[in-house]
Parts: C-alpha cells; structure tokens; sequence
C-alpha cells in the first residue's frame, strides 16, 4: 500500500482526496493534517466520515516525509513553495494542489500571485496534465497539480494549438463553474442566498489560471499564446463548463477537427470526445475523472467553438492528483480513478 | 384606463404579463386566453392569482380587438404572424412578444424560423427596444418585442458598435439563461432533476437569437455585422448574463468607453452602468425592469468584455412589452415598472 | 407621508423593509442605519438599489425619533429592548422585528432569550399579528411584530384552536423555512456548498420561536398550550412551510372545519384558504403578503394536518410590520402590500 | 461473477443500480431493458456511459431468467407481479425494487394499489429490508425491496416499537424527499421552475409507503400499528430526511434510548447513530448506502423526536437492492456497497 499524507485535508479539494485515497486499493491515508481543525476528529469537520476514525494532526512535514511516500498539498498558494525543500523531496513524492509548482516562468509567477520561495526547485517540478505530460511526470520528485479551470481548458483546445489549425491571438475561454472552486472558506459572495439564483463574471481579465493556460498552450504551439480567459460562478455544487472561442486557420470541415482530437484523445481513457451534434454538460462527469470535449464550427464566423466538461474537484483537483500518484508509483492509471459519474447528484 | 387583452397568458412571460398589469395603474386586463387551460380559472394554473377570478378563454382575435385597446400576443413564432391582419390593427394596438415581427429582413426571419403569414404588415412592424427605438415606437400599430438575449445583448453592446470603437467582426456574445427562458412545456431536458446542478451550452452557433442580434446592431453600424452567440443553461429560474468580447479599434482607456456608454444611456431610468470594477450580477436586477451593464478593457489582448444582466422575464419579456404600451399611450415609460429589484429570491 | 426610519436596514429583513417603503405609496425613508456598513451607500451593500441614493447612517435613535413618524427596528434579540423607552415613544412608534416586545411572559422571556431591559414598557407592547390583533393594535405606540414561523404556525391553527376543535396536548409543527431565515450573518452551515442540495432540521425541541407559538395560542386557548415545534432548513432562499398535526376532538367533516377556518379568515385579504384537495406551496406566496392554508383529515388516526406557507421576508417579516404600520396610522391594511405572488423566481 | 439482468435500467433507480453492479468487483451486468429506449445505446439516455457500451434491449424476462443469476425490476407497481412465475422463481433470483411483494396483507396491497397478479408467490417474497430481515432474505427466490421513505421511517423507529418504549398511537411521520423520487417521467409539477424555490407537502394521509411503514412495524411490535405519514418535495435532487415524533411511555432518558439503538443497531456497518447533540443531514449519506439517525427528547411534551436520514437512490433503492443481492449470493453485505458519501455534490 503507497503510504499518504494529506496536508491541508479539510478543505473541499482536500476532503475529495482523502474520499479518493480510502477507496483507493492501493493507497492508505496514514495522515491528515488541518490548520483549522488540528486535534479534532476527522467526521466532525465531515459528518460523512462517520464511520471512520480520521484525526486531524498539526502539521509536521518532516515527520510525515519520514512515515509516507507521497504528500498531497492542498494549501493556498505561496505556504507550499516555503514548505518544500530537497530534504524533503529526498524523501517523499509531493503532488502540490496549489499554484506553486505550476508555473515554470518565475516572473510571471511573481507578478500574479506572490514570491516564490523555492525557485531552486521548481525547474524539476512539471506540470501534472497528466494526458499532456505522462512521460515526464514518471520518475519526477515533485508535481505541481493542473488548476481546474486550466485543466479544463488545456485540454479542449490542445490539440488545435498543436497541430496549429487555430489564429492563438483570437483565443476567449468563457469558463463557468461550481461553488466548490471558491472554496470553504466563508465570505458573503458565497453565502446561500448571494449566490443561488444568480450568475456572475468574476475576476475578469485578471484570473490567476490564465498565466498557467497561457504557459501549456505556449509550450504546445511552439510560441507565446496571450488569450482572454473569464470564469464565471454557477449556483451549483460541482464543475466546470469551458465554452472555447478561436477563429480557424482554414476551412476545416468537422472531420478534419475530429481527427486532430482523435491523434491525440484517442487512447485517452478519461478523454472523451461527444458524438457530433452533442454536447458536454458538467452533469455527465460529476463524480469522476473524465473530461467531455465537443465542438462545432460556426461557418458564419470561421471560428471553432469547443465545450469542455469537467468536475472541479475530481479532474480538476483531487482526482487527476491521484492520477498523478499512479503515474509516479507505476500503477494503472485509472486505479481507483474508474468511477461511473453519478447521476442526478 | 387600457384596456388589455393576453393571448397566451399560462405561459412564463404571459404570466409575467397578467401581474404587471395587475400592478400597472393605468391599465387592467379585460381578456386573457390560453390554449390548453380554455374554461379554467386562472388560478387552477397560477395558484399565486387565488385572490383573484380571471379565467382563462378561448382565443378570439376579433372579438378581443373590438374590447381592447391593446393585446399582447405571447405565442410561439409562426403563430402571431397569421393573426394580426389590417383589420386587427385598425382595431387595435399589437405587442407582439414572439419572434414574428421582430426582423425585417424576410429571407432571415424565413431562413431561421418558418413561413411569414404577414409579409404585407411587417414593413410598418417596429422593433420595441424602447431605449434605442422609442421616437420610432410612438404612433405605431404593431410593436415586435425584442427576445430576452437579444435585449441584452443588444444594449451591452450598442454605444460600441454605434460609436466605431469595436472590431465588428470580432464580436463573441457569450450568454446565460436561467431556465424560465426555456418555457414551460414539459421536456427532459427541463425536468428538474436533469437540469439542476448543471451547466450546457445548446443551440451552438444556431440560435435564432443570433440574426436579431445582428439585424439591430447593422442597424447602428450602418453595415453588415455578423457574429457570434452562445447561450447557456443555468439551473436558476431567471435572468440573463451577457458576456460580450470584442476588439477594440483602438487604445482606448476605461473612461473613453465610458463616455461611449454615458452618451447613449445616462438619461435611461432603465439602464444602470456599474461603477468600475464592479459588474453586473443577475440577483439585483430580478424582478425588475433594470438592464445592468459594466465592462472592463483586457489589456493584454486588445479586448473590451461588456458584461450585461436582465432578468428574462421582465425587461427581457413582459416588463419592455409594458414599456412599449405605455410609449404607445403616452405613460411615462417607467409608470407600473419602478420596481426594485427582489432579493434574495 | 409617513417618515419612516429603518434601524438594521442591511440584515434581509431590513432591507425587504427598505424596498417596501420605497414602493408604498404613503410612506418613504427618512433615515436608515446600520452597524456594519454606516458611512456607506446602500447600493454598494445592495446593487440592486443603484438608481437610489440611500447612504447607511449611525444608528441615533433619539435623533431619529424626532424626525420620523415611525421606526422599525431590525436588530438581534436584547438589543431593541436596550433602546426603547419611555420618551422615545412620546415622539415615535416603534414596530420592532425583532423578539423583545413579542412574549408578555418576562420570565418565558429571559428563560428563552436573555436579560429583559424594558419591562416597564413590555406591558403595553401589542403583539403585532394583524389578523389576530388588529384592534389591539390601532392606537399603541409599540408594536412587537411576530417572528416568521410564528406567524405562519399561530395563522394555521388559530381558529381550530379558538374552536376547541382539536386537543390541545396534540400539536406537533414540522415546519421548513428557506436559508433568508438564517439570516446574512457568516457562518459555514449557510455557506452555499454546505446547505445547497441537503436538508436537516436544527434548534430540535428548543427554537426560540416555540413559546411565543405558546403563548398566543394560550391566548386563543383560554389555557396554557404546549406543543412540539421543529424548524428545518431547506435549499431555498424564501418561503416558509408548516405542516401542523393534530387529533380532533370529534368526528369533524372537511366542511365542519372549512367553516372554522371561515368564521375567522373569510373577510381577511391576506389569508386565503386553498381549495379542498390544493394544498399550499410556498412557490404561491411568494414576494406577497398572503398565507395560504390548507388541510385534510387523516380518517385513519383521526388527526387533522393543516399546513401554511408564508414568504418569511415578507408576512413573515417586512410586509407584516408594514402592514402594522397601515394599521397604526390609519391606512387601509393592504396599502403598499398588495403585489400578486412572483413566480417564477 | 454474479450474471445481473435489469429491467426497468432507465429510470433514476435503475441507472443507480446500473453504475452500481458496473462498479461491483463480484457483479456483472449482462442485460439490461427499457421500455422506452430499447434499441438505444445507454449512453444515449445518460451521457455519463458515454466510454461503455451498454445497449438498451427490449424485455424478455424468460430469456434472461435463462441468462442471469438475478434479475432486478425497476418498474411501476403491478407490473411486477404479472412478470413473475414460479418458473422463472426456479430459474433466477427476483429483487423487486417496485411495491409488488412488499406487502403481505393483500387485501391493503389492492387498497392501496391495484390488482395484484402473483398472489399464488407473495407469500415466500421476503421484505427486504437487510438490517432488520437479514436471516429471512437468505435463501430466497424473490425479494421485495423496501420503498425509499419506507426504508428511513422503518429503520428511525423501529427500536423503539421493538422495545416498547412508545406510544403506538402517537407516530407522526413528517418526511422530506429530494426530487428523484418522482422519477423521471415528465410532469408539470416536476418541471425545475415549478419545482425550484419552493416546498410542499403531497398525498397527505394518503401516500402508498403508509401501509408499508405500518405493516412492518406492525411486526416489530406484536400489534396493529396505525400512523400518519406525510411526504414532502425538496428542491434538490437526492436525499430523504424522515422527522419521526412519538409519544414516550415513560419517563426514558437520552441513554435509555440510546441503549435501544445500540441494541439493534451496534453491528450494522450501515447504520450510524450520530453523536448527542449532533442530528443528520442528507448531505452526510449521499452518495453511500449509510442510513443516519439521531434522536432527542423533548421534555416539555414527552415526546422523543428521530430524525433519520437516506440517500433515496442508494438506501432507498438500488444500494440496498444490491445490499439483498449480497445477500442472497453469500457476500459480505457491503461489497460494492462501501462508499463514503461524496460530498459537496
């Protein structure tokens, strides 16, 4: 059994990864620390832990390197960049949540979140797509897990960046999610009644995950992408819709696009292309681990518009941070991952 | 006092109808008439009207036109354009609030709807959005009321187009509807267990939204737009969210577009800029006859997203359908209007 | 026009006030204050109110009391019985919403709630449900206005218990309330994740509301009534629903009861009794003033079960206490109250 | 493998039990039907099967009884029972999840129901319900699974009844459900702006899990039990709360009845007794087959007051469906059932 800490468990991502390690059948949590709720009972925090025994722990990263082989962080950004040295890498897998070891442009980081404090590390952290990066993720110290709304939005547009079929100067991601992105933490825009019944832009051309999009399309394009990105808060629990706007290079008839989704979905067990004509809704992956792409072309325009579905703590969090594990540990992938969206929830 | 008449009132906007009139001090209606519930008391259908005693009749046109001043057609498209004859309008004033004379390009209305059965009377149709078109309103016999996005849409981006600021091939409307827009007849998609707790976009690049949208906003161009328009489903019962995207032709700062917008709206009781960096939310227009708007300049790419809220059933539908019939009678625009918004609800 | 000023005016139920005042007819605000927001202006606290100007004030009730007719207080229980006294009520009325002038009992008081520090003026505080009291009401000069499950549990039973129609020692209220009940104050269980898509009952055998339900139905009773009340919270923002259970105390017909429930209810605007076989939905009462009733008789236990439903802002809160305020200063009692239920919404 | 036949799979309990025999290590589907959509690829009807490939056939019971190990229906009441022979009870396992064999008195079956074609089997089916009938499940041929309300109420009271320690006559049931239990066909009460936003109570004194609740809590106590039983619909999609109020026969404390639950219930990995003071909530069961209770007394009346909590689709359906399956097959009881519930969601 791969021996697991969780650090930072008691937030909505890091309740989603303690769910996913205890049905894991590979992987034990042997610790689970919480800032807020140290020395109490886990299903206190949970009522649905229950049946368990959970305690939450004070923090103590050097111990928990000593006792586990891999510490998920689910931190807010700028704590796990101070937390994490080679000491600790030496001795343990970290898969890192937070913004901190996403970005490998140390300027850009700095300018849209904070200092970073262990820039010597990150050159060897990449990036956890785990569809996009597999390769490299097998055999590193330390992975900086995707964004939700970036791994959403990576992955419906990557295979048009890659093979070059869209104008990257003309890409808009209007992207909407769940309340669970905001997090647990209290404040009156996600109180119950200021959020149900209504929909709102927010942080409109100056959300912290366009840098990270713009960094992987970058590297997918062979040349600096800069593209408008505006998320939207849904009243709903879970997930994230990704409606893509690009103009196209050509006149690309469906088929063509298709099959540059297919070079490089197709073998993707949690990559799954709607049939023409339909398209993603967030009900259809909640729960799981799968991402649900779709497009169409607006021949009017000469624009492609692509829908991407995910759920925001599954595949956007707690879900591709175990995919992650797997990879690192040689497991299938899919192990403990293989959920059957459930449905209506 | 007016005396109305309601052609389809059981549905959501025909409803909003028969309440504001309720409400409405110079006016009361006479007739209404539903389909499917002929001979019931309306309050079997609307349990909210149990105080009152109208009963839904049969539909009769001429009858109507001779004890109205004004009838409301809530009906789907096709329908309207084969009741309303010269006749009719020698009688009596139409407020139309489906989609048959709405465009006055024929071929589009025929090419994304159905056969015109009015072709002869649609010339003289206006299009009722009151705070562009009300000089043009005034005296008409027939008013065709904007649709629920396209008012929207329409009015966050009007003093831009007017104005030459925008790329007006660049425009990419990005729409979220609350699920009264979609009516109510029984549908899977809309029963509640399928809609709630998600997000879709539908009717990708074919909504019939899309050549109203563009009609109009030719019309302030002076030359041919086209773009464009994704709606999505919120699961919320009402308001619309417009994100609009464009170019902007040129560096202009937050203030220069500002003025675009004051220009055109600061005398408008019904159109509310937001104050910079604040945007609109759906919540504080509902129930009202507001049109929130707020933009932000994305600097980085060249971008201006004008964010703009409704509430679909009001200034979206029923409440710019009551602001027509008091242009058309000489009210002061806002008289059975001036509501606050409701909230949290 | 009555002067009206509004104390608490930022809390849902204060600004429900504010709304209702803005739109009736004989009144307007002269002053609103609030504790956390004074200094500020509304609409920054509501945008809803962006075509207004009201600006938060510092709560200065003698000020207010000079310059107002009427003041309604919004406040947490033991704050309001802190500041009224005996020459503030030579100059002004009081409408308090909150719990300090509902119970006569002092000692039910401070047992349930706290320290009383006006129990010389308790004596001729009238409890302010209207149907009930109204001419108690006429003339006082501080009107305790009743608590949301309170009015809707006291309404659905009072004439079967006046009637002596039931057995007293029989009562249970099952009632549920939208999250507006709890209130805009932080706190995680009303964080939207955390109360959407769930229901629990909370406050079990011990919510405030229940002896205030005691103590008027005593009255109604003509001896002491104890009874079981459980509130639950529902994933809704407004609305209130009590579902009543008691054993008759004969055979009774539907009609014997129907004729109860007339005798008391059939001249009363705001109460309106389903038809047999329609039960109430809070759906019917909502953005109004109405409660709607409704029962059966369960053949096989012998109990009868009445159920209410009310809007909690609105009778339950706001539109109960402006409704008081139309009783005090002679206006007709619907004035500025009679909207048609909102629905949608 | 166990060889699993579905019928009735595209209803919301059926595809509960799909995803659930889908996700069973000991369990296969090899059929499954549909009435309305035979013909069709499942994915078709839920999206979230899009990477499977199930196909929806048309019925044929014989053909499966010859196939599969256990055929599960799914089916409107008196459906069932035309279905099942003594041939096909000879061939293959039947768990009903419809009201067919759930009552044995048959006189109140067809009050209640309909005409019931399989009188010659009812009496060797067995009631369902695992904790309680466990011993009596092994080894049968056919199983009828308890109803969702009827699974919460049960299992809430029975201790009590089974000890004597309540007033008989004095069982209210107040229970709230989400809205998967009205199913998926369409209707306007069920359509999400009807059903959003608001409570109500249905089938008052009439609902049909009445004579299921009673019956076997006849059993439990020795003696015909009569209680009122009240449903209520929630705006949200899974979920069922009952509130269970009795009258106590003696002066119990909170450890009395806590003995009495743990008598029952101390080994039932599914039942969990929330702590004193603590009371459930749907959220903690969703998703898991967990049935959740805790109690209080409330003194001032006698009363004890047990709220219970289920997942109506998992508890009140299909998990305990595959709970009998384990069952009847000689597994441990929560094979493929042991879930933590999945939360927010």
């Amino acid at each position: 059994m791969i021996k697991v800490g969780i650090i930072g468990a008691t937030g909505y991502a890091g309740q989603e990864l303690v769910r996913l390690i205890e049905q894991h059948p590979k992987a034990e949590t042997v610790t689970l620390t919480s800032q807020s709720y140290a020395g109490e009972s886990y299903d206190k925090v949970y009522s649905g832990y229950a049946h368990k025994s959970y305690v939450c722990e004070e923090e103590d990263i050097e111990k928990m390197a000593d006792e586990c082989d891999v510490i998920f962080l689910a931190l807010p950004h700028g704590v796990a960049s101070k937390k994490v040295n080679n000491d600790i890498l030496n001795k343990v897998k970290i898969i890192d949540l937070g913004a901190d070891f996403r970005l490998q442009d140390i300027e850009v980081y700095e300018k849209w979140y904070t200092t970073h404090y262990s820039k010597d590390i990150l050159p060897e952290a990449v990036y956890g797509l785990c569809e996009i990066n597999r390769d490299k993720i097998k055999g590193k110290r330390i992975v900086g897990n995707p964004g939700c709304y970036t791994t959403c939005s990576i992955l419906s547009l990557y295979p048009l960046v890659k093979e070059k079929m869209i104008d990257l100067s003309s890409i808009i991601i209007d992207a909407k999610s769940g309340a669970t992105g905001a997090g647990r933490g209290l404040s009156l825009p996600n109180h119950y009644c200021e959020l149900n019944e209504s929909v709102k832009a927010y942080k409109i051309a100056s959300h912290r995950h366009t840098p990270e999009i713009e960094e992987q399309l970058s590297y997918a394009a062979g040349e600096k992408v800069v593209l408008s990105f505006t998320p939207h808060l849904i009243p709903m629990d879970r997930g994230i819709l990704a409606t893509c706007y690009a103009l196209l290079n050509n006149n690309y008839s469906y088929a063509d696009i298709r099959r540059a989704y297919e070079k490089y979905y197709d073998n993707e067990y949690f990559i799954r292309l709607t049939r023409e004509g339909v398209f993603p809704e967030t009900k259809w992956v909640k729960g799981s681990n799968f991402v649900d792409i779709g497009f169409t072309i607006d021949e009017r325009t000469g624009r492609v518009i692509v829908i991407g579905a995910i759920d925001n703590l599954f595949k956007g969090a707690a879900g591709q941070a175990v995919q992650n594990m797997n990879i690192l540990f040689g497991l299938e992938e899919k192990t403990g991952l293989d959920y059957i969206p459930i449905f209506p929830a």
